[in-house]
């Protein structure tokens, strides 16, 4: 039986952890397997590759670490820099600050540039710190692409632009980097991977077998619907979030339009309402989960989660369920107001599935 | 791999087959079980009390043959009929005209009262026919509760008040009847099962192990919930869609108010649209099922169905897909009308899920 | 929680229900679907195709009907027969009999030809009777193919030699005899499905989806192994079985060899043990299930079934087990010796596995 | 579809990773949930409390690192110790390998002790440093419990005599290092679980939502058999391992009776067998997998893992398919040998099962 029932679907809408798809469920329902078999490494192999298809890199060299993503961000900064190394890094929001404090703690030299939350990272001051680093002291730049905190998208674009180079899984030259990288690691060593990568049997340590088969279904997955309709899809449910944030009435914690979040949305709340009881009400009476606010924006903004294996209808019964409970916290909306601004959008954008025409 | 990919769930709104809880599929998930153990008999006995609880009867003997409705409907007309049989059947809709093809198949003789579609049994015509029945020729009445192909819902207590009695399971009378009945049956026949619920082994032949465990979940999950709660909830969502379609400015397949059923909606299209469009183009555009009008109702009629494992903000998508669809196929709709009046009555009415207060 | 828990795998034994492969139940493991989408039909289309393979037919027309076995007994039955028919039937164990329990009770003419169980169906009988029914007053003859009560299978391949035709799904002399057939049925009658497949949505009513894609991946899995792989490794699993018994001291309920069934092996004990005993014995203490002895070999012999989703190394250790349990009961076996009869046979003739050479 | 097919189950027999119970698995089989809802700490502080009593321990804390062991291994050393720390390794088999590789990358001052492959750890040489020792300059003792390369387990209880200690799980006395611990560490650090355990939402990042509900069902089963009986259940099946051995004629690696392993057996080849033809064999020809030799014994020994949600008549197939490889590699096995062996030790001293009684 579950923990805490509630009839229907749980409607899940936090930034993270995401609604998996049934195939992938399915795929991960099974017992373990001997990973020395040959099965594995073939397997593997594969994965390998087409995760590279996901990064858009022929060049990269992506590793399966067991862990979360806090413990592949470790990973990158362990495996590239050494103790002492100064990095820029952004703090933008709970994430970055987050990330900020595993930098310094893992004894970086760390230059940290604050925004006010809601803000991008301010990449003038990046230019001017570039600009003036004659002696090239600055290791790495350290920017959190999408700060789900408060909704903000990084231009990555633009950074690039001022260094001239692309980090995407371990670049050749992280690689590079990672040989002279003295941060003590063990288990987040790319060095173990690559020895066992070589010899062609791909695992230091006892992979999950149930997650190789579910990254296997999710590949497959992907592909099929094309990763460029993923991404629309998810632009597509960005862009009919905001609109339904707007007919509300209600403000954006992205302070601007260049940064606003294909994945997640931060909902700015008057000041007479308090946005955990929001996201509490979303769970007690409408079995829904949003996202809390964190740190500095705790109790002003609610979040939006629309990311992973979600579609329209789905985005549009939860801002359904948004404005009731708008209504229950005594915000006057209008009740229909946003999901009509995004069903206008909507229908006029999502495209026809293409295994069903 | 799925058969037909859509990114997200599928929305699934037909009457039938219904969405099943997470629960209950996590239950199914099993291998097979030899029947003979003491473990199912156990089961069994605690199943088939449990169910006995869902019918309200504490006189009643539930079966739990392997079949689909079509087969527990033959089961109920063999086990207590005999060829040659005086029955009184009402045809309203698609359903019950399959339920008379099969008495008539049976060899009964059929006294069928037809209704407009998107009519109610005409109870006054069953009362005249009692009232005339002086040297009883009529054996059983045969009426469908819930016609899901116009939306239909009987009043079983009047049928009920003009008898004077209650069909429910197999009532004692119902067993009395299949003493005598001489339908030809073997596969159906309630006696075989009662030769085995004597014997304490309960399974005349293999049942589904799956499907045993799979009910014992959902009696859980209706236990959980409280039968009460259920029921509410199905009315609540019953009420909500036809305060969507009011607003759309269409109309309900079903004519009077005393008709409308909890669990399904049959909404009439205007003569211009063909309903079948709208019901393609949920599947093809919005990964959604909706049902289609059947037999006399083809093109005029799409149905809503609202039951089984489903909440409030899941049918709220569904409803802002459904006038997504009408704009689609050139209904002059108000996108959010029909969501704005269902949330105006659901925020008011949904309760706190119990286990989360 | 499962109802009786034991540790480690359940080892199922029995002559049904059997193992399920995995990749099976991972099909199985989904919500509910539309079945009158495009996809539904699409499907259901392939799969007919796919199961005329296994009944090695392209003429025949088979029907997938939501029931069990004892439920397609009924329907081969009733859609080609009318009552007062006369059929030939061969009385050789406790499921031949329940079958002609069934005909007798649909109103056939059964001429029940009784063999002492153990044996195969009499066929010199059979050929006197063809011999002398010059007014072809026999309109069907009804042999079990495999009893698994005293695990003999009957020869159909001579069968038909004395009959000169094949029955296979519904064959088209089936087929056109199920045109005049009078035998009341509409759950089971072939005639609604056919009308469907002629208008391509192929479902005269709500068929089990989860059933579908189980079989659809049930069918992948034997045309993976190759249908003529599957036969020979239950051949195999079969003579195994037979060897150890024979190590045992024990004899074989069925008498001939030619009457020896690949899929279920009846085990006679001597007459101080009751075979019941073995049963509980298998669950109570090794988590294993075993096959009753039923009716008239109640208490003498008990049955292992070897069939469906099993390999060599799981009845070796069910051969294992049934050695202890016999020591368990007071039987003097040499431990070892059935496992090692099995084993010896078995290493000499076990091919490598195709997919992994 | 599985990635190599072979029909029945695939018999898992490496020291890990181990068979999972279906109960487990099932209970994984579900989508993300929101970890910050009120359920999941709930949940959470259950799990602790209960992973403390299969520790044996009330003064522990339990630590759930989303990692696997060596994540682990590496969370215990950095969260106690400091850079430039003495310890004392032993050095016994792979595995001890690996972890003073680990110790030593993480700039420990590491003391090897090494013993030949198929010893224990010499707790001769520990009291002579013990008691040497006078300025306390050993820091800490790293002793592997279960070294699954040799299957050798070294006696704990001794070496707990030798420093009058316990550590399991984190003893107050460890969870006192880790203040002053200056290992770097992030992800492993215990300090940010300690934080969130006190505020009560218990979880620094995102934990898997999927593997707390199968430690949940895993721990119910655990408490359902009885830890005592899990524990001789391993016991019983170790012994009936070693019972077969020795049958076969053949020698443990492990050399002495006291450092044998209740969950893995290493069996010595004669050398004119390459013990990885005999794992290549199990796989490619019974559905089996075997242990592989490691590093040292590489080609020398094949290994039997009888370990996790195993039972007594799983590991007796795979002993019975041991004795046909062994066959099937040349070496003169008496067939059924050790099964026999194995069986008359089991057939006295398997338990019933108590929930069947």
């Amino acid at each position: 039986m579950d923990y805490v029932y509630g009839p229907g679907k749980n409607h899940l809408f936090v930034p993270g952890p995401v609604n998996i798809p049934e195939p992938v469920l399915r795929a991960m329902n099974r017992n373990n397997e001997d990973y020395r078999s040959p099965a594995i490494p073939a397997m593997t192999k594969n994965l390998l590759e087409d995760v590279k298809k996901i990064f858009k890199t022929s060049a990269g060299t992506p590793f399966l670490i067991p862990t979360t993503g806090t413990g592949a961000w470790e990973s990158a900064l362990t495996n590239t820099l050494s103790p002492g190394d100064r990095t820029v890094s952004f703090l933008i929001g709970q994430f970055s600050l987050l990330w900020i404090d595993q930098q310094q703690r893992l004894n970086f030299n760390v230059d940290v540039v604050e925004s006010e939350w809601g803000q991008g990272a301010n990449l003038d001051i990046l230019a001017e710190k570039l600009a003036a680093d004659h002696s090239h002291t600055i290791k790495a730049i350290c920017i959190v692409h999408n700060e789900t905190a408060t909704g903000v998208t990084n231009n990555l674009a633009t950074v690039r632009k001022l260094l001239g180079l692309g980090i995407v899984c371990a670049s050749p030259k992280a690689l590079e980097a990672s040989k002279s990288a003295k941060s003590v690691r063990v288990f987040f060593d790319w060095n173990d991977y690559l020895k066992f990568y070589k010899l062609g049997t791909f695992w230091p340590y006892t992979p999950s077998i149930q997650l190789l088969y579910g990254l296997r279904a999710a590949l497959d997955l992907i592909f099929e619907e094309g990763l460029g309709n993923v991404i629309a899809r998810h632009t597509r449910m960005g862009k009919a979030t905001r609109l339904a944030v707007e007919a509300w009435g209600l403000k954006n914690c992205t302070q601007k339009e260049e940064w606003y979040s294909d994945t997640v949305t931060a909902v700015l709340v008057p000041p007479y309402i308090d946005s955990a009881e929001i996201v509490k009400r979303a769970w007690k009476r409408y079995n829904m989960s949003l996202g809390l606010g964190l740190n500095k924006v705790a109790g002003k903004v609610f979040r939006i989660g629309h990311l992973g294996n979600l579609n329209e209808l789905q985005l549009l019964g939860c801002l359904a369920g948004v404005e009731m409970i708008l209504k229950d916290v005594g915000y006057p909306v209008k009740l229909g107001s946003g999901v009509a601004a995004a069903c206008a959008y909507l229908q006029n954008n999502i495209p026809m599935i293409p295994s069903r025409i």
